[in-house]
């Protein structure tokens, strides 16, 4: 190693810098039960990045910190880079440094950075009144690949196809970093509101959408109303779940890694336009103290959701 | 916690971004034996400003990931923590985020961001034949704490004010910061040189002073000749060590965190007046193939230093 102490990156231009950290503990975070090395990595890296996305945030690179104990073997740390460099690759992102030391567990420290020009930041705090709530893609997907690696009695009405599809979800999840490109081209063509400042606030939803509205609503003192018709989960859930058990994933199942955006109407629309694939108006920003969960078909009452049931790890 | 899923940092214009990361385990990077949870922050902060300082970079901020048996308390992570920010708050970085989770050993993550003028990055590999080896303070110091900590019995000697400093630079060493406007202001002065590309390599000497040099011929391919007269330790290792050991600890000890520069031997002796407290030239780049160890005094004989006898974490 004829390295220096440390790596040296270039920004563009009138760019911030973001920077996001996480740390993954074997046990906690992934398990050989479901996870193999490469896709450890995989989701390693796709967490710090859906991080990124979620702040409007191009990545430059990530550095990783792993404590290993004796028994892990060189295969495993190459796999576990596999997976990391596979996921960043698509991305232009690089591994730019990290550190390996010896320990009892297995834990794997990710620090992402990004770059992002400062009046395109996108935040938590900024919800507004009227603004339409956007998921960019399906939820509960992630939950239900779970369920199936660790119970594979389950769905067994589900096709071949759709079950690698879900558990595909889990093990791979896409960090919505194309969603960016489409937020800034639609900025551009906004004339309506070409002199107002950035409108678009949010945040991913690895926690679970409904932990995202939530912190949203927390962060931006807002209400929401959330309609349950209109939140998206994938199509193989009809013939496999209840309606309550889908809504109950697509809601706290985490780990999906879409976004979840608010901003005005129109917008909205031009968005669910442009990426398809799921993305959804789900409900609107109220001047309300809560978050509401609405069913205009009227099967189910109205329900007060809270953080209390947000997402736990396996 | 309403904060957002990543922290946002602004550059100076025309900076380039520096990157570095280390992973501490308890029990190999720090101890309850030897170490308080403020000194494990402070030195964990240090090692990577010192990082920064090595490649030319003011420092920026830093995350922290924490892995956490069940059994810390509260108190030892507010104490760690208070040493963190006491290391970092004289450079003016600050902790831009981080993650805590549980795991069966203590681990602390940290990646620590600078930025730096790009024609002024610090490199290991630019080490020039006829540079002067430039040390920025005493080396030997750490270790020398390190072992009136481990063996309190020795080092009897010693006045209370000396044991008191070697143990202080041990837990609290300072990352060497201060040198880089020093160095910025002296090739500023340099006018012989004004229209000459920044001639200053280096690295810092956290595995030792021995080690950095290897490094810095590894990565330059020169080689090096080290003075053993001119190798600055602790005065008080003279009442207390013999030559060889003082020289030893000076040479393999480790964890001084000062800088080992290579200049020009005109810009090393202005750097030395203007750094005073240790700083000396030990010795100058080679075009040999090794790192030489003389003694001009004729007490030792000639000495072809490696890597072998670096530095090991206790």
């Amino acid at each position: 190693v004829v390295g220096d102490d440390a790596a040296v990156l270039t920004l563009q231009p009138e760019r911030s810098l973001v920077v996001t950290s996480d740390v993954l503990v074997d046990g906690v975070h992934f398990s050989d039960r479901t996870t193999s090395p490469e896709d450890a990595g995989w989701r390693a890296a796709a967490a710090n990045l859906s991080d990124l996305a979620a702040m409007g945030a191009s990545p430059l690179g990530i550095t990783v910190g792993l404590s290993l104990p004796g028994h892990v073997t060189v295969a495993w740390v190459e796999q576990l880079y596999q997976g990391l460099v596979a996921c960043l690759e698509p991305t232009g992102a690089v591994i730019v440094g990290g550190d390996i030391c010896r320990s009892s567990v297995t834990t794997i420290a990710i620090t992402a950075f990004g770059q992002v020009q400062p009046d395109r930041v996108i935040r938590r705090s900024t919800a507004q009144p009227r603004d339409a709530i956007l998921v960019t893609g399906v939820h509960g997907a992630s939950r239900a690949g779970l369920e199936l690696l660790l119970h594979p009695e389950l769905g067994q009405n589900l096709t071949e196809q759709a079950r690698n599809s879900l558990v595909k979800a889990h093990q791979r999840p896409k960090p919505r970093l194309d969603v960016l490109p489409v937020l800034t081209s639609l900025g551009k063509k906004d004339e309506s509101n070409a002199a107002a400042s950035f409108s678009i606030s949010g945040m991913d939803s690895s926690d679970g959408l409904a932990d995202a509205v939530v912190q949203i609503c927390r962060a931006s003192q807002v209400g929401a109303r959330l309609e349950r018709s209109h939140i998206p989960y994938p199509v193989d859930f009809r013939s496999w779940l209840s309606p309550q058990q889908a809504i109950d994933w697509a809601l706290y199942g985490g780990e999906d890694f879409e976004l979840v955006l608010c901003m005005p109407v129109h917008l909205a629309e031009l968005m669910v336009e442009e990426l398809g694939q799921g993305a959804a108006i789900v409900g609107e920003i109220t001047t309300e103290n809560q978050v509401l969960l609405t069913d205009e078909t009227g099967q189910f009452a109205d329900e007060v959701l809270s953080l209390d049931r947000g997402f736990q790890h396996f």
